[in-house]
């Protein structure tokens, strides 16, 4: 196979380029002194342009046709087939976007993204307002380059959940909708629970300690990684040997860093049980954005979050904090850590009311590409929506529309997939509850060997090999569904809010 | 200018690659988990294969021969004629090196420096030896893409000290060694100075402090730079604007750390006060590692180790750590700091014997690459010379062959730069000296922004635009020259033993 060895050899040093750039935004998020960012910027841009140069190079098209040929035979999931499947899906999307509309949405969105930041300040939608225009106009034309497509939000959605369309988000989402809805107006009226002691002091120190240990017990592999800490917590991989978390620790809410980590080692757990047959290729790396959420989800959520799990960690945590826990019941402190309250930021939400965070934004992502809102009227349609949702408005916009940085780097399309993160979690729980019925009681134990070889062994190992559509099924044996997670929200919050 | 401006956008890429290895490298050191070494190797290898590559194209020496006709009218320390100048010799001297020699070789060193470091912990050198050999092997081949030339020896000490021969660093050598040993061996029937308390047990932390305010004070500018941990210390920038270095703390060798950081502070200083119109562009670092080198030595031996220095700074060690110099009078510690004793380890060297230690690496170096010595033999070749030189034998090959990181990273022909390092550093000392009568006044009361002026002034903004040959007498008047250095030595022992 000639021409697929010399293709590897291209894709090798892509890869490569796009590690180093990985290793360079971990450091500067984690290490780099002020002084540092102007060159960073020239280096990351430079890496950046390499790669792209590299793989959307008329060479890796011809040695694509050749490679294809070439693995005509094979089983479709082998590793070399499914190789030049997935690049040739890439490089046929990357040579359908014009070299200068990235050029200009490059500028754009960097330009946006520092005046997102003050706007988001001072709370000064306006000022924001002419560069959300602009974004929103290049997101159109992105699609356009993909025409035709059964709806404008497809080409965006494909960026970051190959396969997927618009209208089966939609469906889901409107299933979903009326049930935590009125799981939340069910809550609203049952007696609230207690959460005051989250919010004393805990130490950092002790708090990091913690947060190790549990993510030590998950499986994380320090010897493959490492946890840090930064402004927002990331995880990113430099390759399938070093795979890295970072985490933000509030002196003054213990939830902020304990259950920071754990989603982010659900993420980093994904990608250190890859394959090694996959090391250095573009399949090294999650399936999509909803698969790695719905992992990232499962460990902090549906473990972090559940009363088997704490049976068996509170009492260390009793023991580190025992001024701040003492007198608080492991029963009282479960269903602190699952407080439900509508709030105004989604990164804060709990699990009752965050896929409506999600849907608004999408509502209003596919409004605007399909020219049914003016950006300028967006402030307006965003609290009317938070009103209707969620029972609240914001007080500026800030806490509103200007709260995410997603659009200002020009990430339509990429909100879905929290929401179907969460849904796709709890498909995998169910499967996973099913077929090991052991589950709950090793978790109790603390022990989680048993959960991490199933996931592995079912998810992690074929790293992007699959779509999310087949993973899916190979989980499930059906498609994207709502139900579970449905019942799981359900099931979790009769009993926590005695409903 | 318009072939400039071309070469210019050229030149920042490769800029941009070779900082990027430069982050690649330094978190390898400081924060790598063992599992990302693999990754890493193939990634530093692209990043060098591609910065190589840029450089070496026919179009960068089309354009280069363009601007040095474009560039004939301006003065010759300009920043664009110095530009032209040195990329052009860099070219021609990369243009002799194959890309897959450097692709191979940067990939061996990486791995070996890993396997290094496990090897010096178990101080086993045959885990090391066939790394070893295989990077003296690559050595011997970057020599002959030179020939002819005098020596084998001379490629590999141009590349760190352009325009330095092999005879000419024997001669200087052959020079200075009587004068050095003749010294030694007076002290050492001199009456021992103290230094038992040096070895106590000192804080981590405390030192970590009090190391971090001694560079703040010299200038060390933690808004473009920042200091870590790492097995070896060194000095990496990443452009102008983040300048880092490291150390080691002993816990129980109150030196190790504080001259550690001291030494890396003068190299660091070096880089954060280059010009700023030489950002991005291959001038924006040292001239030379000798010229590196004596400004670490300057920072570390010349300031760090004088009386004066300790006049203002031992008030403030001794409230740090009372319990271990409470008793010990200044000059004690002074004389102390300043102990000579034939020891194992290079970095730990006293002044009077450190250069020893450089030529007994240079004598194996070039005995290697002659073929008159076997790599499976350095053990016991290291341990004959040390016996002959120092009188003492290593215990182990932690402590013998394998204490250096530099033959792991393929640096022959780097070591000669730490004794011509120590011999400019005296050069520049007294001129420093007679130009600034001040100067001790002023480090006496911690004070040493004239002394960094002077410095910046007279050689740091320059970068590399001129050759060390040229700096040397912009200083001195004259050549590079022993005498000084000599001088230097023995007064400042006379002094400390009563010789």
């Amino acid at each position: 196979m000639t021409a697929l060895t010399e293709l590897k050899e291209i894709l090798y040093e892509v890869n490569d380029l796009n590690m180093a750039q990985n290793v360079l935004g971990w450091d500067q998020s984690t290490n780099m002194p002020v002084g540092g960012a102007l060159d960073r910027s020239y280096q990351l841009g430079t890496l950046a342009k390499l790669a792209h140069q590299q793989f959307t190079s008329d060479q890796v098209g011809e040695l694509l046709q050749r490679s294809q040929a070439e693995t005509a035979g094979l089983d479709e999931t082998s590793d070399d087939a499914s190789l030049v499947r997935v690049a040739g899906k890439q490089y046929s999307r990357a040579r359908k976007v014009s070299a200068k509309w990235i050029e200009k949405f490059v500028q754009v969105t960097s330009n946006a993204q520092t005046v997102w930041e003050k706007a988001k300040q001072e709370a000064d939608f306006p000022l924001f307002q002419p560069h959300l225009s602009e974004i929103f106009e290049l997101r159109k034309e992105y699609s356009s380059f993909f025409q035709p497509y059964e709806h404008i939000y497809d080409p965006l959605l494909d960026e970051f959940e190959p396969g997927l369309k618009t209208a089966e988000v939609q469906r889901i989402f409107n299933d979903i909708r009326p049930h935590q809805i009125k799981l939340i107006s069910a809550i609203q009226q049952a007696e609230p629970v207690r959460d005051d002691f989250l919010y004393l002091n805990y130490a950092k120190d002790a708090q990091w300690q913690f947060g190790m240990n549990v993510i030590k017990k998950f499986g994380f592999d320090f010897e493959h990684g490492r946890q840090d800490i930064s402004v927002h917590p990331f995880t990113t991989n430099f390759g399938l040997g070093d795979v890295r978390i970072t985490t933000r620790i509030d002196e003054n809410y213990l939830p902020t860093a304990l259950f920071g980590s754990m989603h982010e080692a659900g993420h980093a757990m994904y990608e250190q049980n890859i394959s090694p047959s996959l090391r250095r290729t573009l399949l090294c790396g999650g399936a999509s954005m909803a698969i790695h959420e719905s992992q990232s989800r499962l460990w902090e959520n549906m473990v972090g979050r559940s009363a088997m799990f704490w049976q068996h960690f509170y009492p260390a945590l009793v023991k580190l904090f025992p001024s701040q826990l003492g007198n608080v019941d492991l029963r009282t402190f479960y269903r602190g850590i699952n407080y439900v309250k509508p709030g105004m930021i989604r990164v804060e939400a709990d699990e009752a009311t965050y896929n409506l965070h999600i849907m608004l934004r999408m509502e209003i992502e596919i409004a605007v590409l399909e020219g049914k809102i003016a950006v300028k009227d967006l402030p307006a349609v965003w609290n009317e929506k938070m009103k209707s949702y969620l029972g609240i408005v914001p007080s500026n916009d800030a806490e509103g529309v200007l709260q995410d940085v997603h659009w200002s780097g020009g990430m339509m399309g990429y909100f879905p997939t929290y929401a179907l993160g969460n849904i796709v979690s709890a498909q995998v729980w169910e499967k996973l509850n099913s077929e090991n019925p052991n589950l709950m009681d090793q978790i109790s134990k603390g022990e989680f060997k048993l959960m991490l070889t199933w996931l592995a062994d079912r998810i992690y190992q074929h790293g992007s090999k699959f779509e999310p559509k087949q993973i899916i099924r190979n989980i499930s044996g059906g498609d994207l569904q709502a139900a579970p997670y449905i019942h799981y929200l359900e099931n979790k919050y009769q009993d926590i809010y005695n409903l």
